[in-house]
């Protein structure tokens, strides 16, 4: 084995897996976004006026003074004792019932979509998701090669009957179900009650583990909070992930995983080689928020939000031609907008930006489709902002419908 | 497809890569040691006195009233820029070249090491590995299920015979060489400048790329400091890995990658999908405490670690008995520690234990081999346990010499 001379060729060293890896386009938007003058409905990006910094200052203080060879030194993998247990509790209010046991603490929700691939995924193993998913569950996913099916939904979330139709005339049991059954992103729809049951039915009766990811269920501004699915999982075939990033800040890295004891056990196991244990100085910022003032903050970025929502449902009903229709979703932080036929949301998107305004086009969304549709973000911008960013996207789809 | 009635058996459902991982032995370690009154030489853990507690609560305050609504949101995965300046320059001190587009942070080394094996490494693929080496960058390697080669060492390193010897014989080019080639952890050794000029000779006639992993070169307590191998890397082959968990603290989550500018671009790609970025609060913290504070506090932790090192050697002098032997690093947290012939540290473990002393054993730091090893932390325990301690230590090796 010799090859004298030859300039090193790194493209021929990467593993397969890392052969097709692609940006993200959201990773790519957020560069954008950094622009003093766009205004960005791309991104999930919680407002900087949500953020309780105040409260943070205090926080650090207090952990600081009070337990700082802990806070600074390495952690457990699974996570901070107090902060597991305080999560068990809290999802109590979702209808879950578990033990700080088999809560692990991830560095974000995206490091536990990863974490459940590498546990999980071997290549060309079938992976269930909804038409249109998350791009960043897609994205962790991609890197262990599933072949993923995708299941329609409809205005109470992902189509049962679609689901068990595919799953009767697949050769090989898919690896796992994955949803975002609340105020789903990109789509903003909420999985109805009914079929959240019978999909716990059907995960049990086809041995199919659902990853139901729920980033978004404290964000409700209007209606009924609702059960989880875990809540319905009798046999500990649901993995459940929460987040921290929407309810404190995402600068904190922090989120969870809840599942079956032995699978949890794995995905400890996982982690341990992946990063070894997550941030144990936020970890102990964050217990120290949510045991004193999580309800009261979330109440506060509900009210931002809620209001936020609204100015942009206006802004639509005001500005958009006839042809374009859009969710009203009861919580979370998206519109998800259909453009009419023959229009392209990728293809619009420089014209956009030219005039100062972001997105994320349909397509990073689905596995093949989506061409017609963007993720709009109502969380972010000011009030004035949102006007005006809607009232400059209207004229650029105006603009495109013109030139059908 | 159809499984009616059967319990979902998890064990099944694993990737192939998830099947046979097992828990590190030093995390496991690691819960050992929050016992209170358990001495621990086990871990890599750096003095709690080492914490520069009172700066981290002026920077927070710093940063958190100067920039709140960038350190509390999400970050670029690359990393913040002025942090990413910041290393490209301090590596300079190490002879290292680069720009701050050629750094990515990272959330520890262990991420770093993870992120690597992820873009280079497919099933069945050899890996060069130190004899012994880093027990967490093999855990890291082995979940892309590598094929490990060892290379012995001397007193001046990997030897380069040896590297070469095996580098003929293998029918496919390894994907990389990994060494720690500075206080190795947990040998203690250093590779000579010479060595380091040799293993780039290498690196370029058989393209294979260096994987230089660098935590320990800022505690350096006595002896000149050495280039980098990357000093000596003119066509870009090495990849560069350094960590602040030595010289800020490991709660903090934050170390760096510098190589190749194609072959970054693909690790940040890979992070992405990974976790989307580094914990941007942490991040800034670190420069502002790095561009006011660093190198006084590099001095205090020097001035702590030296005199724990030399009072952990005048233990050994003192107490050890005849036959056992160990290296007297001129940096680093480790000393390394071999059995008289007939003693396996392993199974000596559960009796330093019950009489509260903890270490790590040999085996993990080989692909087999190393039962007489033992790998002796003097960073983290007090002046009083260190001496205690390896009065302990003495006496269960001197039991099990009788025994034998």
């Amino acid at each position: 084995m010799r090859l004298d001379g030859v300039f090193m060729n790194w493209e021929e060293k990467y593993a397969k897996r890392a052969r097709g890896m692609r940006a993200s386009a959201i990773r790519e938007l957020l560069k954008l976004t950094q622009q003093p003058d766009i205004i960005s409905f791309g991104g999930g990006l919680p407002s900087p006026d949500a953020f309780p910094v105040e409260i943070i200052k205090k926080v650090t203080l207090e952990v600081l003074t009070r337990e700082p060879e802990k806070a600074l030194q390495y952690g457990t993998t699974e996570g901070d004792p107090n902060l597991r247990r305080f999560i068990a509790e809290r999802v109590a209010r979702f209808g879950i019932k578990t033990e700080p046991d088999n809560v692990l603490i991830t560095s974000g929700s995206q490091q536990g979509l990863d974490l459940i691939g590498k546990v999980l995924i071997d290549e060309g193993d079938i992976v269930m998701i909804e038409a249109p998913s998350y791009i960043g569950g897609l994205q962790a996913f991609r890197a262990y090669m599933p072949k993923f099916e995708a299941v329609p939904m409809d205005d109470d979330g992902m189509k049962m009957d679609s689901l068990e139709e595919k799953l009767k005339t697949l050769d090989t049991c898919p690896k796992f179900i994955y949803t975002v059954p609340t105020f789903q992103n990109p789509a903003g729809v909420t999985m109805s009650v009914e079929r959240r049951k019978k999909l716990v039915e059907i995960s049990n009766r086809y041995q199919v583990p659902v990853l139901e990811d729920d980033p978004y269920s404290e964000l409700r501004y209007s209606g009924e909070t609702l059960p989880a699915i875990k809540s319905f999982d009798t046999e500990e075939n649901v993995i459940y992930m929460g987040t921290f990033s929407k309810i404190f800040a995402p600068g904190m890295r922090l989120a969870w995983i809840i599942g079956d004891t032995a699978f949890m056990r794995k995905c400890v196991i996982a982690k341990q080689g992946t990063d070894l244990c997550t941030n144990p100085f936020t970890q102990k910022l964050a217990y120290e928020y949510c045991s004193k003032y999580l309800d009261e903050h979330i109440k506060r970025i509900k009210d931002l939000y809620a209001a936020k929502r609204i100015i942009m449902l206006e802004a639509f009903d005001q500005y958009m031609p006839p042809g374009v229709k859009w969710t009203r979703p009861e919580g979370g932080m998206f519109l998800w907008v259909t453009l009419p036929e023959g229009l392209n949301a990728t293809e619009l998107l420089p014209r956009a930006v030219e005039k100062k305004v972001a997105y994320v086009g349909g397509e990073g969304f689905y596995d093949g489709g989506g061409e017609r549709n963007m993720r709009i973000n109502f969380s972010y911008s000011s009030h004035e902002q949102i006007r005006e960013g809607v009232r400059i996207l209207a004229e650029v789809i105006k603009e495109a419908m013109a030139k059908r």
